[in-house]
């Protein structure tokens, strides 16, 4: 049954809005990733930029791009010479007025092989998100939550506010996904005091580990770093936390970053465990579909 | 916004099917908490008995009774008497050969204000409940998932295996539920190995403080503990893990038992703090309710 891979993420400092040079040194992460065994690698959310959302400016609207522009041209040249499942996430112009927060899933030569549009946007302060992307879609094509087949088994890419919702990793793992996977950018209001700071980050990791024990799968999350000021206002920002992981389908911890360091984290994954561990708790066989109807209500009064 | 309770979740090593014995023994326990100023108790799943499920055997039965029964009895008399909510779990005789996993909510002298069937039902080696328990109904009067009115607010009580769902946990808080509950009885089976024990053990705090993070709300578990072992074989059976806790609404312990100690365990529990919660990360608002329709499918193939 065992059948393992290495996989990695990839946590950066993302100091400006050039593109290709922060493409540059995503590349450097990956290749050390490649050279230390990886064979999937995933980045980090909107990773060929600064996280613009801080604010609302029309102006970034020129960091979007088609599905199949430079930086998608970037990462598959990446990983078809390295020979590599990698995982990017950008900022798409799908029209004029209609733009998404999108992951495309690289498997080596063969190109793109899937794509994910966020599903679920946030916006609060410092992360206005619902002016910049529209959800994805729920039906069509490229509708969520649907896994994406490569050669290390189906993908299941959520992107970071979708990591806070147990119905999106239910529903890809219903939908046969052997990996659930992150790329985030979630960090804090350095302002908030330490204990807060503390379980807004505990809240995160554990909320994500809850996936991987819900539904018997690895998770894996490649997250932002640094301090990132706001386009604001120097003082204000978001300092990104880091602490990128991958976790077994138990929920247990494999490899994880510190708040601070950039870097390539690398853990052996044996995809096998996950039949090993739904035999043993097997949720999967007593979920009461007669009588979850109301999920798809809003709120019940 | 700030309204204030206190809570104690009961931990509890059984020795005997003596089932007045036991409740005594519960209710000295609960003496205690009171006294602490407990306002709210939760008692663990089936406490006025061992874990008869360890084995298939008719003659367990014998230990069910109907809602109405002594259990209930002596439960509404300690809870007059003490003038507090009460959390009881017990073993129901519905009707010949249709028995459940219940669990009763007790108002003071107002008596039972509501009942949960357990919806979920595991069947495990050592944890045989589908021989003994229906799972409760997906409509009806008693239908899960609904909170019970009390004085203190609205209870999201489920039972043990229901844990593992955030299906359930969801469908409490949409249904108005100001705190989660989960009588249970879980443990270890002392043949594992400790990593594996660990894995277990951790998997389930996660799980638990994740349905706090999901849903904004505070969650209180009551676990069993000590060893009981098989009525079929003295040396092989459950070493309970205790561990019970209460966890405020970002999934933060506020009061954790240890693996081994009876008693009663309290946190001051601010239900105010949900609203606050719940405005800074305001999961309900963004759920994609118009793309989870297959979340009442078995599997999607």
């Amino acid at each position: 049954m065992s059948r393992t891979i290495v996989a990695a993420v990839i946590q950066q400092a993302i100091s400006s809005n050039n593109k290709m040079q922060n493409l540059r040194e995503t590349a450097e992460h990956v290749r050390d990733a490649v050279e230390e065994g990886a064979e999937l690698v995933v980045l980090q959310e909107l990773h060929a930029s600064r996280y613009f959302c801080q604010t609302e400016d029309p102006e970034f609207f020129d960091l979007a791009e088609e599905l199949n522009g430079e930086t998608q041209a970037f990462c598959c040249e990446l990983a078809a010479e390295l020979d590599i499942v990698l995982v990017m996430s950008g900022f798409e112009r799908r029209a004029a007025g209609l733009y998404h927060n999108t992951a495309q899933i690289i498997d080596g030569e063969e190109g793109v092989v899937g794509i994910y549009r966020k599903m679920h946007i946030p916006d609060d302060p410092g992360f206005y998100e619902k002016f910049y992307f529209t959800p994805g879609d729920a039906d069509g094509e490229c509708h969520g939550f649907k896994p994406v087949q490569t050669r290390l088994g189906k993908l299941g890419v959520l992107v970071c506010w979708d990591q806070w919702y147990p119905e999106a990793a239910r529903l890809m793992a219903m939908a046969g996904a052997d990996l659930l996977i992150y790329p985030t950018a979630i960090g804090w209001d350095p302002e908030d005091e330490e204990e807060e700071q503390d379980r807004q980050l505990d809240a995160w990791l554990t909320i994500q580990r809850a996936h991987a024990v819900a539904n018997g799968l690895p998770v894996l999350v490649a997250n932002r770093t640094g301090f990132e000021a706001s386009p604001e206002d120097d003082e204000s920002g978001i300092e990104f936390w880091g602490t990128s992981f991958i976790a077994g389908p138990q929920g247990e911890l494999l490899v994880s970053a510190n708040v601070e360091e950039e870097g390539a984290y690398l853990a052996e994954i044996d995809l096998g465990r996950s039949e090993g561990v739904r035999r043993m708790w097997p949720y999967f066989r007593d979920r009461r579909v007669d009588a979850y109807g109301n999920l798809v209500k809003r709120w019940l009064k």
